[in-house]
């Protein structure tokens, strides 16, 4: 078993690699949940269902997100009830939602619901929820507001400046069945170049998680989300400074030291090889702008290869 | 005010006469909800959204119900999930199921937000569901078996032999804001040509609104949805036994004349006036089958008619 941690777009990107690499069977992805909404009543997952249609090969080519040859005829009928239509529900991505919000209203956790979502799309891999509990990331913005997450990146285009990140309702939150399994049982755990703070710092968040990573007698191999001291895609760039944390591959690598075993830059940070080192971490350099599937490939192999290495 | 006792498409074409005959703002219908059902987490309310539809000029015009130039999208969609797709839900229409699931979340009761629907159509009548509390038409079958009226109609396609029709929620429901005041202060009531178990039937057996019926200054005047001694659309001449009525304009009136004055019935019926005015009620006779607007109208004008004629 290969278990990685996962953000959305970027997460599917590196799991697309990883599925060329070893039998999708056998890989399992802990996937954020923190950016979930419910929306007309719909409960929507943003990160699962990303990764979902990315995989299924359904994505919609130009978004990176939603469904191919999507249509709009709800949304643009929903606008007459004066419904600000600032999040988007293409026709074929409603069906997804309708079908999740009609099993957990019948009472199934989310991370069955999401098994049968994937089976629907006719994936092979497993998706987990971090959690089957009510979680949501809280964005405090400089003037003082308190948004969810995508009320500050979607509804605001990400452009309030951020003071804080919180993952409310993590207090009671439990990991979700076998995640913590996921982890402590598989060949290697990889943590996919997502944003720090919003994806993967909002897993970390559900109790029970990060203290897997850190006793998991397995190497935990991470990519870098910061390349030539920016983001890939997102606005890690923008929220790592709230957590106080440098934006640069090494950065990253310091503020997940405390877990993580090894770390994987791009070729355009090489020359921070030896500063991720001296944090204790053993450090790969390769192409990690996975434009096309080959070059994903090639970047799940060599996580592979750094996480051997350390066994 | 007039006010209407209305189910669904046969309503619905007798109010789009009626709003030919007298200014739309003076007019309230009473609508039955017995039919609602949720999908999927969405509160649908057929008998509103047909009536909301036609009169709103944009009801799909060979099925009489759900929207004109509909797509499916969504529902298909839907069936990668392996949902049984007996209840049709149309993309336009799923935008109005999603705002009122969505508003009625945020607690606006079902009378708030049909009015917000009527609105968003641009409609200027006042249409009331019988009750804003949870009611219910359940389907006892002759095997047996209690099903939701939907079950019975659409999934089961009326196959089933019925042996009794209940409001379930009844024994709690209050009648929604405006209704009772709709009963007793205005110019006439009508009773739709719908049908008199699951359509009439279940408005009346919401406490309260009978027995304004029963104590209501205004003339109360119907008209007959049995001609020639079977129904125009529907399945009331399958439902009238279950209730002891005679399948016949007759019948009806004689199941409604505790409460009811004028009793409007089609021309090949004639032959009953003197049997409806032996039950003591006023009877006319007119064309009732509502296959364009003007007949529609003419029949609102008889029914007026009857009821000034009567006061």
């Amino acid at each position: 078993m290969y278990t990685v941690l996962a953000g959305g777009v970027g997460a599917a990107r590196f799991l697309r690699g990883l599925l060329e690499v070893v039998p999708a069977r056998e890989v399992v992805a802990i996937v954020n949940v923190g950016d979930d909404l419910t929306r007309f009543g719909l409960r929507i997952c943003p990160d699962l269902d990303s990764i979902t249609y990315w995989l299924a090969g359904v994505v919609h080519p130009e978004q990176q997100w939603g469904r191919a040859e999507e249509s709009h005829v709800v949304a643009s009928e929903l606008e007459r009830f004066g419904h600000e239509p600032w999040f988007t529900l293409g026709d074929r991505d409603l069906a997804t939602h309708l079908h999740r919000t009609s099993r957990m209203g019948e009472g199934a956790p989310l991370s069955t619901v999401t098994g049968e979502v994937t089976d629907a799309f006719g994936l092979d891999l497993r998706l987990l929820p971090a959690t089957d509990d009510a979680v949501e990331t809280r964005i405090t913005t400089s003037d003082g507001r308190d948004l969810h997450f995508q009320e500050y990146w979607v509804r605001e285009r990400g452009r309030p400046e951020v003071t804080s990140v919180q993952l409310a309702g993590a207090g009671s939150a439990r990991p979700a069945p076998g995640v913590v399994e996921a982890l402590i049982d598989a060949e290697a755990v990889l943590v996919a170049p997502s944003n720090p703070v919003v994806s993967i710092g909002t897993i970390l968040e559900v109790p029970g998680i990060r203290a897997a990573l850190h006793t998991t007698p397995v190497p935990v191999v991470g990519v870098s989300p910061i390349v030539g001291g920016t983001v890939v895609r997102g606005m890690a760039h923008r929220l790592l400074p709230a957590i106080d944390t440098e934006v640069s591959a090494r950065g990253v690598a310091e503020h997940y030291r405390e877990w993580l075993d090894g770390w994987v830059i791009d070729n355009v940070d090489a020359a921070q090889h030896a500063d991720v080192e001296a944090l204790g971490l053993s450090c790969a350099v390769t192409d990690t702008m996975m434009d096309d599937v080959e070059v994903a490939a090639e970047l799940a192999r060599t996580c592979l290869y750094l996480a051997r290495s350390m066994r």
